[in-house]
Formats: C-alpha cells, structure tokens, sequence
C-alpha cells in the first residue's frame, strides 16, 4: 500500500469524515494519523474514523518524528499541498524518498460514491430552493437595488439567512458586468428589462452546489428558470445560442467519451454561429468537496467520462462592454448518461 | 537593489497600488513587471503604477522567460508564497540563485506610512459603525435568535448590506461556544444575560479592520461598550479581569519595548489573579493588508516596537464548557504610546 502525506483540508476530509483548518494526515500502510492541535483534538477524537489523532504544537515536527519512527522508505504527496517553505522544513533531516503525485487527492476523488452523490444532489436542491428565494425578493424588492445589495441578497437568500455556508462568493452581475468573468459587485442598479447573471451554490455536509443562472429582469414575473423572454433581441440571440449549447451537451454527453468531447459539443454550436472567442473558457469542472475538482471539461483533456463522476456544464459568451450569458447546471454521470442535479 | 518575485496578492497591492487573484510581480533593480491573464490586463494598465504590465496565459512559464532574459544572478522570494510545485517549474533551467526570504513582504510591510494609518483608521471607524448596528439589531430583534443567524446579521451588519467586504468571517458566540476560539455558528439560541462574543472587521481600500467585544445579553441596553454589567457573577469577574489586562497593555505600551514586554503587560494581570492557563493565545498580531501580519504580540518575541505599527491587544480567558471573554481593539504607535484606532 502506498504511503502518503496530506494537509488539504477537504483531501483529509475525504480520507477519514472529519477535517479542520490546522491538520496534517499521515497513511503508513494499513495506519493513518491524524495530527492536528489541541483545538480541534476532541471534535477529531470523537468524529474521525479509522486514524489514530496526535495533539501537536508543530504539525511539522510531529509528522517528521512519526515519519522517522516509521522507517518507511517512500512517501507520496502532491507539490501543490505544500507551500516550498513546508516542504523544505518536512524533508529536511528524512531518510524518505518524497514522490511528487500532482492532484493525489483530487484523482482519487474523480468518481463519486453513491452517497456522495445523493449528498451532492441535495445540494443542488437546496441551492435551487435559494435561487427561488432570491427571484421572490428580485421580483417584491429588487427594483433600483445595487448589484453591492443584490450580492448581499444572494448571500442571504442561498445561506438561509446564515444556515449553509456558501460554495464560493455569488456573482451578481447586470449587463456589461455580466461581460467579465471575474465582476465584483458595483453600485451598478437593477432596471426593467436589464440582465442579469447569478452565479452562486451552497455547502451541504461539505459538499458544494455550482449553479449559474442569466435573466431577463422585470419585477413581476422575474425568475431563474431556462425558459427566458428578454425584451432585447441581442440578449434573446446570444440568449437561446448558449442555452441551445449546453442543452446539447447534456443530451449527448455519454460516458465513455472523452472529456474534450463534451467540450466539444458544446462549444461547436457556439463556434458556428459565429461567437467562438467570445465563450473564453471550458465548458465545465467537477464538483465535491471542492468547488473545482476533476474532470475539467476543456478543449484539450482526454480524460475518460465515467459513471459517477459529477461536473458542471456552463457554456457562456461574453460580449466586451455589452453583457454576458452564461447558463451552468452540475451533472451526475449515471447509467451512461449525463442527468442534472 | 535587491531582486525579488512575488505571488501574493496583497504583496503585490503594496508594491503597486494594484492587485488580483492570479498575478506575479518582478522587480529587477529599477524595472517591475506585473504579470497577469487577459481578465485583468486593462484595470492593471489603469491602476498599477511604477510597472510594465504584461498579459501571459502562463505566468511561470512568462516569469521564466522573462527572467532568462534580464540575465539576472540572484532572486529574492518568500517561501511560502509558492507551492513545492510552483517553485519547481519556476526555477527549472534558470542559472538563477534563489534566495528564501521567510515573510519577505509582510516584514517590509511592518511599520505603516501615515497614510496606511489614516485608512486603517477609518477602517476601524467603519468597523465600529457596523458593530453599533449590530447592536440595535439584537437589542430590538435578537432575543431568541440562532447563533447562525446573528452570524448572518453580523455579515449584514459589518459589511452594510454588502457595501464593505469583511476581514474575516466573523465570529458570533454565546456562552460555552465563546469558550471556543474556532467557534462555528451553532443553532443554540441567544436569551436574557447570557454572555455574546462577537469578534468581527470590514475592509476599506483592502485595508482591514479587526476588533472583539464580549457583551452581557438584554434586549433593552444591549450594546458593544467596554463598561458592561453582566448578571453572572463569575461573567463579571471574567470580564473585568480580561478589560483590565486589555487596558493595561494598550495604557503602558511603548515604543521601544519588545513585543513580548507587551504581551507580558497583558498576561502578568491574568497569570497574577490564576487564570493564565486560560489565556491560550497570544496578545496580538500586526493588522494591514492582511489581517495577521507583524509585528506579532507573543511572549516569545523580540520585535521592538516602533512608532506606526499597527497591531492588535486582545487578551482573554476560555472556560472550558463555561463560558469565555475576549476584548481586542487594534492600536497605532503613534509618537510613542499605542492609540486605540
């Protein structure tokens, strides 16, 4: 059995149901450790399955006397788990080959359980149940709001006002915002027959909700359903291409295809009609304890689709100082085919 | 002049009055370069002063070619601003020395101008207008509310309903869960004289921030004074003791001494009235762009203080399954005595 080493947060999670902010996870053989400090060592005592827990003042230290102890000649990890500094302090003085395995945990992770993905799915529902909430208040409330408060109300109404953490910060973008990828929430308002794009999900049992949804803004009949009827035919064209995308992605992703091919299916239909550059990244990422897992649906992976892995997929065209469309579900491969969570 | 690379985001705002989430910045004596994705380029070239701003897909790779190319000898950096992995592809194949420089930027960062001073000061403003709000929400609105729910509201609150961006997630605990430092927002309920520790910051201009009140619960004068009559006993004596060091520390404090005398004008009040094992963290830490930086306020350090340093006093005293108290404000050293900012 391979021997290996890890601190990520939610890597360590995935390795024993229990995990924290200061931790470092040690697998020897048929013996896992789980070294963390005394905050945390009760919780960990009491929730961490089939590990032996270590108090310790210097999580390093403590890793490096029980590497020792254990007179194990290789020791797996992944260079992006530890910063050089950390690296350097952990090998220093060890009689270990340390074996470089990009991604370790995130490989591992790729194909979800059936309980994980029942977890996830519940996710999804719940941040469902939040995008809901969030449109009643757009509908009542939303009319002249800032897009710095609407990002408020998305926090507020995705979190149940404080009961699930948030898989990331929600994008709240109006019009030209909507156009860069990366929009932090201005003083920009709400108006009639605005767009506007949200992109937001929620934390159950640690697990994320990845959903982005784009508009057409009036406040009566405003909500976050795919069925939309802008009043500006430009936002409807570009509108009903990326939906027209990311339908046909659904439909025929099959697993067994590569992940390119996804992408591809995809990004064809954008490609032909003419809007290729303007959809500037892939067409999707996997979903778990991480908001970006594996696989990555790009133009270049050739990696297998499988049953249970879980991914997004979220074609967008992004018009420079007009506004942007994009539309992203989360899938769960199941029996072949790509169902929406 | 001294060569060096940097990763960090708040490193490099210092550097240039600009940043992002995916930048390297390169100083070779005079020249500096800021490295970024085509999502940035053009706020880069408008905010980042003193730089040449070069779009790359590739950072490292850019990085490399382009200190290939300045046939530079030796490259200062902060090893813990890049991963084992990062740092690997970076200095593969360059006839470079590279020169670790622990906390490289947060040293040269220790001591503020008077301008980062009067922004971190109305920062501080900002951050007790929030807290005020907080407390006429709870006076009028709190009595029976969930800890989750008043952590919500203390986002609300701080951050004006999305206006400011936080320092930190806030901490909102009542009784026994104060008694935790890492305490998460529970479903226990806040009632007439528990105790409330709510420990919270806002960022203005990406300056943070950071102060800690510990309150006696009632709906009618609830507030986040420093004068608070509790109606346990043993709260009372608590508190008083925990203010006591606090002032203490922030009356006495001087240029010129060691961190560590400063941690000891805090601690001895404690240690002397025996609950010294219940003072489990150190005094303070150095608040900027980061909201730990230096200088840290520990028993263990010989920084001297210096006339601008900013950095926090906040003792206080964890009763396991009781109850605990902390009171933090963030100071100045400002013509040699610490001023509450």
């Amino acid at each position: 059995m391979k021997n290996y080493i890890l601190r990520d947060e939610n890597a360590v999670y995935y390795e024993c149901g229990f995990s924290c902010d200061n931790v470092i996870f040690i697998s020897l053989g048929s013996e896992k450790f789980f070294l963390t400090d005394a905050r945390y060592v009760l919780e960990a005592k009491e929730y961490a399955y089939d590990c032996t827990v270590i108090e310790s003042r210097d999580l390093l230290q403590t890793a490096k006397e029980l590497l020792k102890d254990s007179k194990i000649k290789k020791l797996t990890f992944d260079p992006n788990d530890f910063t050089f500094y950390s690296y350097s302090q952990l090998v220093k003085d060890l009689d270990i080959e340390f074996i470089e395995e990009l991604n370790f945990s995130k490989l591992k992770r790729i194909i979800k359980t059936d309980d994980e993905i029942a977890i996830l799915s519940k996710a999804a529902k719940l941040g469902r149940e939040g995008f809901k909430s969030l449109a009643k208040y757009i509908r009542k409330n939303g009319y002249k709001q800032k897009e710095q408060f609407l990002f408020f109300k998305a926090f507020e109404k995705m979190s149940q006002t404080g009961k699930y953490d948030l898989s990331f910060e929600p994008i709240v973008a109006i019009n030209e915002n909507a156009a860069k990828p990366h929009a932090l929430p201005t003083k920009k308002r709400l108006r009639l027959n605005d767009l506007l794009l949200v992109d937001a999900g929620i934390k159950y049992k640690r697990y994320c909700s990845d959903r982005t949804c784009t508009s057409h803004v009036d406040f009566e009949t405003f909500n976050f359903k795919r069925e939309q009827k802008f009043k500006n035919k430009k936002h409807q064209k570009i509108y009903d291409l990326v939906y027209k995308a990311q339908l046909t992605a659904i439909k025929n992703a099959k697993s067994g295809m590569k992940a390119s091919q996804i992408d591809a299916l995809a990004r064809d239909i954008i490609t032909k009609a003419g809007y290729g550059k303007y959809f500037v990244h892939s067409t999707g990422h996997g979903v778990g304890l991480d908001i970006h897992e594996f696989p990555m649906i790009t133009s270049k992976s050739d990696t297998i689709i499988e049953d249970n892995m879980v991914f997004t997929i979220e074609p967008g065209i992004y018009l420079p100082n007009e506004f942007g469309v994009r539309i992203e579900d989360t899938v769960a491969m199941i029996d072949g085919k790509a169902v929406v969570l």
